[in-house]
């Protein structure tokens, strides 16, 4: 099946195999890819249309001496396989098993880490500045998709590049679409280089036309150098990269191993900043895969088939409510940054196209755009992964917030994302939001909620408001047939108790619930209340449980450090309460793996068990006392 | 003096005036912009070089119906002149004066508030969007210099307006430097256009050499039409932002006001995306200011005459320790994005030209930039205000902690920077770093605490490390000559007591040794800890003072919210510590507006008597009983 594949156990060795062998090895690496990712879910496409350019990489440079420097990382699977991780490659995105994306602690090979895009030309570039004062001699390859390269710490980079005037080589993964289909000027650009199949035979006619021009003096002498060095740009189409100072190869065919091979080897004899334009066809060389561009965004990250009817996911609830708002309400707009799908903004894009934004990958650039928007009346929903969120750190801050402009941020994959790890959890955006002036911050129990919390935050106008919801499906519970706006800074007490009470936060509700039950069981009475929002707080409810129940237990599926638990203590320290005992059930100072969000939850304290087990360490007089002799504890 | 000016109470006033007449008003501007700038300081040069765009544009646009959007907002000195701002020009910067950059609160002209760089082409265009969608007609202006169109957002936002083909005009306001000079690929091509005094005869001469072009048949034709097209744009100068699907007009003169209002008026009949090259003098009319290159840096913001002999600066404790350093440690390199002078890094870039990294503004690629060469076992030192670091929160998490890589981040500006205001202020630096498990977060307490917090982090090597210092000058203590590795996580006790303790992070250590000398003056003994670092704390020292003294106030200049003393309660709440009370002094939810630094942290409560009374009001059982009836609290 895989005879050459399972003999590379370390990447130099596809230099020991014929052009006809590194072709076979393709077609097992292809092979290889699909199984793994069909079972248990991956990004798929992406990953087949790098299987060539990796090949080609790993035969001219020599890995890990020569540095290849991935972006986003799902377009490494192939780089995985030469790797030596092929014989572990089944177990990828799963608990304990091989990363999802690029991971410095699982291989040398591996030189810098990746999860989110357009970071690969700057840790590049890093690496051939250190390479030149360490003086050492070694080449450095980034190798970029075109959705990432419209990122702008991309650009920022490409900018700086040019100038530094060292050997170092941009690979352009250009497959003519990110996750979404790609927009902006830079692709369009791309389009029209693609577009042209004459590039190599126009070169040299126009070479030729121009040594016939007629001589007009000195003047036009110099000028007709200039014209030619002009069209060699427009032609040759690289004009944009050379201008800011590469050597610009290419288009090549990104499945051409032996022109692959011909143009990296130049390259690396370049030694200079060079940019390579590579084509490539996402999804290369599975049938289905290459049919059409709306199979290829599916194929991206195949959908696993579904054993049962389950209830609507939290995106899909988000996205049916915006809908239904925007029918009525022409104020609402909404932004993506290249996550149409993700967000499940198709159908919004397809009903409102002039009302639908997708600024590609460029989340500071969409931030600011709806803060332009929110100046002129309308109603911005930027819909934006909690985890890539944190790239529009300070254009929440600074443009959002410091001017109080009702931009709303629906916060998508909030929490525990499950397969994706460690780059991808949205653990982080209590903590960095909160501290910002003016910006309400809230989050639902459940999708009935979020569909409130839609209507709320729409409805708010008086400045930001935030919302997170969890990746995944809901709960299955009956969504009320109207939406209701939310009191803003009200929660709700959800069970009545006498020994404590659970304060929880968005998707922590129901284990805090479940919780409830199980210490009941146990005859101890928790009282759990929704808080619904974190900024501002519910200071009546919380001052009021503080008073009624003086144990509190904080549960919220965030880091522990500045979260919803601090911003309880914080209240009760502003309002001198200095007899309640508060304790926080949260994500501890560590970055979180990778695995089934279930099983990733369990192993985080994040489910009922891992609260309980908390609560009988914090409150020993109660759990011990009521249950008897017989330890309840985990231990 | 003024009387063009004077007459001018809103911008429409300009067009009635001749074209004699608005070249006397801009000499007039430029008085008016000089004289408080010398008075109280503020930023000069950027404002010089667009007093005739400035004209122009009120001349040709219609504010606040049309919309200028500027950038940074250190080039709207102007602006505010011809916006019925000049009878309070003279506040400028000044405590409850006009601020220093824009804000929608202060004028309808300012549309969007600006502080930090290359915003303005995604605002303006935010704005055309919801004009589209309104159904409205009017004209959107973003002017952006050439510095801040290199910040990713910027370029994000560019590569997105080709794209939505609608009325859009972007003014480049081309000054050949920002505030250090600028660097990297754009920059040089940038360069090469203003190299080219030609273009514009070269234009004609082209089209006229492509006219007589021999014909070679259709394949010919249709190459002669795209080099014709391709010869223009690099003739014209402005291939790329054609590229990416704008109209490319100028370069033009922008001092010369007849020609930018006849650009400007060509700009808005095209009714398509334009981008408008201009280029200015930086400083233009003030002879001193116009001299060379480092003169304009100087004169971006002139330095106010020394009254005294001051202590040294901590930017330049910063960075005469690391220059001391980096002679015998070869590892240490340092990254400015464009603050080589404002981090006082000018003597490093002297004295290690290979080892000084300045990637313009971008600070997204500068921390992921220094993050590649930590992988190759470098010492990057990425020095950034604290405020802008902002800008890069996801790499600093992603790319940096994620993956444990010894970057070093010396935050310059951090806490209340003064007149500079609301968009500069560094007080969310704590609550942004503490939560991303990984990072070393410290501060300290002086200059000389400095040089060695400068000493440790390079020495430290095991991962992310930041410090904080704030903008100004030392206290003037005296500096050890030999430099000490500070333990990580440890702090120190300054002062012992028996009723309370203080413990102080960083610039609030002195204020807080300040406000225990103030008790102690009234009998009451507070300890006072300098904490040193929020991450880790220093969990025995803490513990110990909780389990000694019982009453705690931790003292930060950062909001409150998720800062330094929530750590603190944390540390407590972790340790199940509940007979401890502890009170926060720090900022509260608000964003903390311009005036002199002093003058700030009066208003905020970061001196001693604003601690001193915020004291009295957690602890009167204290602080009325020991000193009698006469109640000494503030109010």
């Amino acid at each position: 099946m895989a005879g050459l594949l399972s003999s590379i156990t370390e990447p130099g060795e596809v230099r020991k195999l014929s052009l006809e062998q590194l072709k076979e090895l393709a077609v097992e690496m292809r092979q290889a890819i699909a199984e793994p990712v069909f079972k248990t879910g991956g990004h798929f496409a992406s990953n087949l249309g790098t299987v060539e350019l990796t090949i080609a990489l790993h035969y001219v440079f020599n890995s890990p001496v020569d540095k290849l420097v991935w972006d986003v990382g799902h377009q490494a699977y192939p780089h995985k396989l030469l790797t030596g991780r092929y014989d572990r490659f089944n177990t990828i995105r799963q608990y304990d098993g091989l990363c999802g994306f690029l991971e410095r602690s699982e291989s040398v090979h591996d030189v810098f880490g990746a999860g989110h895009a357009s970071t690969s030309i700057s840790a590049g570039l890093g690496i051939a500045a250190a390479r030149d004062i360490k003086g050492e001699d070694f080449n450095v390859v980034s190798i970029i998709g075109d959705g990432a390269l419209t990122g702008g710490m991309a650009l920022e980079a490409l900018n700086n590049a040019g100038n530094l005037k060292t050997p170092f080589i941009v690979v352009l993964n250009d497959n003519e679409m990110s996750i979404s289909k790609n927009v902006g000027g830079i692709s369009k650009y791309l389009d029209r280089v693609r577009a042209d199949k004459r590039y190599l035979r126009a070169k040299d006619e126009v070479e030729n036309a121009m040594g016939k021009l007629p001589l007009l003096g000195g003047e036009m002498l110099s000028l007709a150098k200039r014209v030619k060095k002009s069209v060699k740009g427009m032609v040759v189409p690289s004009t944009i990269w050379e201008e800011l100072g590469f050597v610009g190869l290419g288009p090549v065919d990104g499945h051409d191993i032996a022109q692959l091979i011909e143009t990296f080897e130049l390259a690396k004899k370049t030694r200079l900043p060079v940019f390579i334009h590579a084509i490539t066809v996402k999804g290369k060389g599975y049938a289905e895969a290459e049919v059409d561009v709306q199979s290829r965004i599916d194929y991206h990250f195949p959908k696993l088939p579904s054993t049962a009817k389950k209830p609507p996911t939290y995106s899909k609830v988000f996205s049916s409510t915006l809908c239904r708002l925007a029918e009525t309400d022409k104020k609402i707009v909404a932004v993506s940054a290249a996550m149409r799908e993700g967000t499940d903004l198709v159908k919004f894009a397809q009903q409102f196209p002039d009302r639908f934004f997708d600024v590609g990958i460029a989340e500071q650039h969409a931030v600011t755009f709806a803060a332009g928007m929110a100046t002129e009346g309308l109603k911005p929903v930027a819909a934006i992964y909690s985890t890539f969120l944190q790239r529009a750190y300070d254009q929440i801050l600074h443009d959002v917030c410091l001017q109080n402009l009702p931009v709303i941020f629906a916060m998508d994959r909030a929490g525990i994302v499950g397969e994706d790890g460690k780059t991808h959890q949205g653990l982080f955006d209590i903590s960095y939001l909160r501290p910002i002036p003016n910006i309400v911050v809230m989050a639902p129990k459940d999708e009935n909620e979020l569909q409130h919390m839609v209507y709320t935050a729409v409805q708010y106008g008086q400045g930001p408001i935030a919302f997170r919801f969890p990746r995944g499906d809901g709960y299955g519970v009956e969504m009320d047939s109207e939406l209701k706006i939310l009191p803003i800074g009200k929660g709700e007490t959800l069970r009545e108790g006498s020994d404590m009470c659970l304060v929880a936060y968005g998707s922590e509700v129901y284990p805090a619930l479940q919780t409830a039950e199980r210490l009941a069981e146990r005859g101890i009475e928790a009282a759990v209340i929704n808080a619904r929002f974190v900024k501002p707080l519910d200071e009546e409810l919380l001052l009021e449980a503080a008073r009624k129940y003086h144990r509190i237990v904080t549960v919220e599926e965030n880091v522990l450090a500045g979260g919803f638990g601090s911003a309880v203590m914080e209240l009760y320290e502003q309002k001198g309460l200095n007899e309640v005992e508060v304790h926080r059930v949260g994500i501890g100072d560590h970055f979180v793996t990778h695995g089934l969000p279930s099983v990733i939850r369990q192993k985080e304290g994040m489910l009922s068990d891992g609260i309980l087990a908390q609560i009988e360490g914090w409150f020993p007089e109660l759990t011990l006392t009521r249950t008897g002799t017989k330890a309840v504890r985990a231990s």
